[in-house]
């Protein structure tokens, strides 16, 4: 059992904000087992790693012992935008969304513990609401209130068009939790207002309102938007293992730290050492990268496939810009790299190997290699000298 | 069978504005039997004047053969405002919804003829919408268009909340047109908002649009505001004749002509003739006031009750200021006013009565005499000479 403290250190890692942090700390002091409510679009159900940095803090609060419902959005789903203006809320079949439904649950299992997770339609209870019901909740916020979330703040400004019915939708959600009886929603930074809006359908039902939990939007492959399907920036965890772990090393060095610190199991500890040595030079960020990529794979497709990932990186990145038939040599032992370059004929002479070594125009696996005494690595090495000249040389 | 231009010329007697009016010729040209829409709202169901000047305009379609459907609100009635904010939006029970829509009809049928009149109740249709209904209704409009309402328009700007529900209720009135199959809406020019939404909702389901008759609202007894039950400034179709006369005899002269122009079944030829002749000074406002007064006592209560309720008022107001014991004289024939005022004590001499003339300090039943040499009115008279003095003359 870990005490409360470490349990609120726990939850609120990587977090941006937690409302209000006291009464989330005497949830926790309680005992029970608390309601973990995440709220599931079923238009979108491929999960990609920016879903994680919230489906992993549910998955703290499992290892915790609490309880995490996935709420699947059927009810709305099922009416979709009838205004037909947002394309992002298509009407979808019973068939699509149960489809839709498994197809996130598939993926959500491989961070989620099965057996601490319900999963749960809102058309349950949003649709015994009927037109009265649904008047009651409308009267529970006014028109100006709602113009205050910031994005209908902006189109109401702008002049674009809000139809009413996109003010019922954040309701709907609030209600979930009014019926599920939750003690903590999570959610992106960009959500706050419907996750606030639970907590206060919570207070006026007369029930213990919900704490919220919201973690920071995880930014894409390009390094400037959140990640999502529609940007093409995503990681998706049904990738196969090796796009997966190519996608990550094709962040930039500054990204990858924010995947350290969204998406790492490590220690904090770990991770702030990885970024002195970084910083120092004492490591290339680019074995960083690779131990994230490791990590990340291995956690969707088992420690093996993380390890096959780095070395298929490895191998692939070093074949990476190649002629399509290189000499290949074999060597039963080293020779020194200015004799064992002579002999596969990437130079002329060892003196001409010096030189090129000076005019860091050597290459070993991709990488340059500036001392001509450096040890000569075994195994099968891809050597480049110059810009056209190659050969795979294996030292036994 | 009138023509279509007669029709028209009857239905937009009085009415403010006709929107559009050459969609409604084209309906009343069509030879159909018209759906004539007025919603009632079942939390004051007692009927005054004002709200006859609609009711009576319904009778003229009625004469023209159109069906009225009368629609009871009792939908948004049974969930009332849930906000709590809204006094006028009371939540009523079933039974006092019926209760109110009987009150409501028994008065109704005053003005309506019951064989072309339908009464229905809105939750037939709008229970069944059901939340997703719901929220496809308020996809229909936006926000910035329901906030060009005035109202809405007033307590947005003054800061005063407007509860997210309200902004439903407009919207669930238009689809009352919609299952009606309204051709015209009749309403206030208060209304005007909501009777075009049916138009707009019908057009949206692809159905033909209603036109929309706007009344001038009646100006209340105050002659300051519109009459309504809560600024106690009414008269009640259910009132007894006698209230009922005394309160128009109470009108101001100008508001008398308003009456006139929204109330009463005269031709407009007879109501003009009545204004030259109170302009001229041919005829008192007073008396045009008692038959004003005699014509909407007989149409709610019988024409006897209409000549009763004037002849009444006559004896009443000649008693109205009177001492207690007033001396009472006899003459067998007319001797002159003068001369009959020196036999009553009334004056000292014939010379004192042509002074009291000139000073307008003679009066005959209440109204000033200002000719000494006017023909002395036969019957029972009350006449007053400077404040104090009164005899009750009768001239055989």
């Amino acid at each position: 059992m870990v005490s409360v403290e470490e349990a609120l250190r726990e939850i609120a890692r990587g977090a941006q904000e937690i409302i209000p942090v006291e009464e989330l700390k005497k949830k926790l002091e309680s005992g029970r087992q608390l309601v973990i409510k995440l709220g599931m679009d079923p238009t979108a159900p491929d999960i990609h790693l920016g879903h994680t940095v919230i489906l992993n803090k549910l998955r703290t609060f499992q290892n915790l012992g609490h309880k995490v419902v996935l709420i699947i959005g059927d009810f709305t789903a099922s009416v979709g935008d009838p205004s037909g203006k947002n394309a992002t809320r298509p009407q979808l079949s019973r068939e699509q969304i149960m489809a839709n439904a498994k197809t996130y649950a598939d993926q959500a299992f491989k961070v989620l513990d099965k057996d601490k997770t319900e999963i749960r339609y809102n058309s349950e209870w949003l649709s015994k609401l009927g037109a009265e019901g649904t008047i009651r909740l409308a009267s529970k916020l006014t028109v100006a209130r709602m113009l205050e979330r910031e994005d209908f703040t902006k189109r109401y400004q702008s002049g674009q068009p809000i139809a009413i019915h996109e003010f019922l939708y954040p309701l709907f959600q609030g209600y979930d939790s009014v019926a599920l009886h939750a003690d903590v929603e999570l959610g992106g930074t960009d959500q706050k207002f419907n996750l606030l809006m639970g907590r206060e359908l919570q207070k006026d039902d007369g029930q213990e309102p919900q704490c919220v939990l919201m973690m920071p939007l995880l930014v894409g492959l390009d390094g400037v938007k959140k990640m999502s399907k529609s940007a093409h920036n995503y990681i998706g965890v049904d990738e196969p293992a090796n796009e997966m772990f190519g996608k990550v090393m094709s962040l930039s060095d500054e990204l990858m730290w924010s995947y350290y610190d969204l998406l790492s199991f490590r220690p904090l500890t770990e991770i702030e050492e990885l970024k002195r040595k970084c910083a120092s030079g004492e490591m290339n960020p680019r074995d960083a990268k690779m131990e994230l990529g490791r990590e990340i794979v291995a956690r969707y497709h088992g420690k093996e496939a993380g390890d096959e990932a780095v070395q298929g990186f490895i191998n692939q990145f070093a074949k990476g810009a190649l002629p399509e038939d290189i000499p290949e040599f074999t060597f039963e032992a080293s020779l020194g790299l200015p004799n064992m370059f002579k002999e596969a004929g990437l130079v002329s002479s060892t003196s001409e190997a010096l030189r090129m070594f000076k005019q860091n125009a050597v290459k070993c696996d991709g990488t340059v290699i500036t001392d001509p005494k450096a040890p000569v690595e075994l195994g099968c090495r891809v050597y480049q000298v110059g810009k056209r000249r190659f050969a795979r040389i294996t030292v036994k």
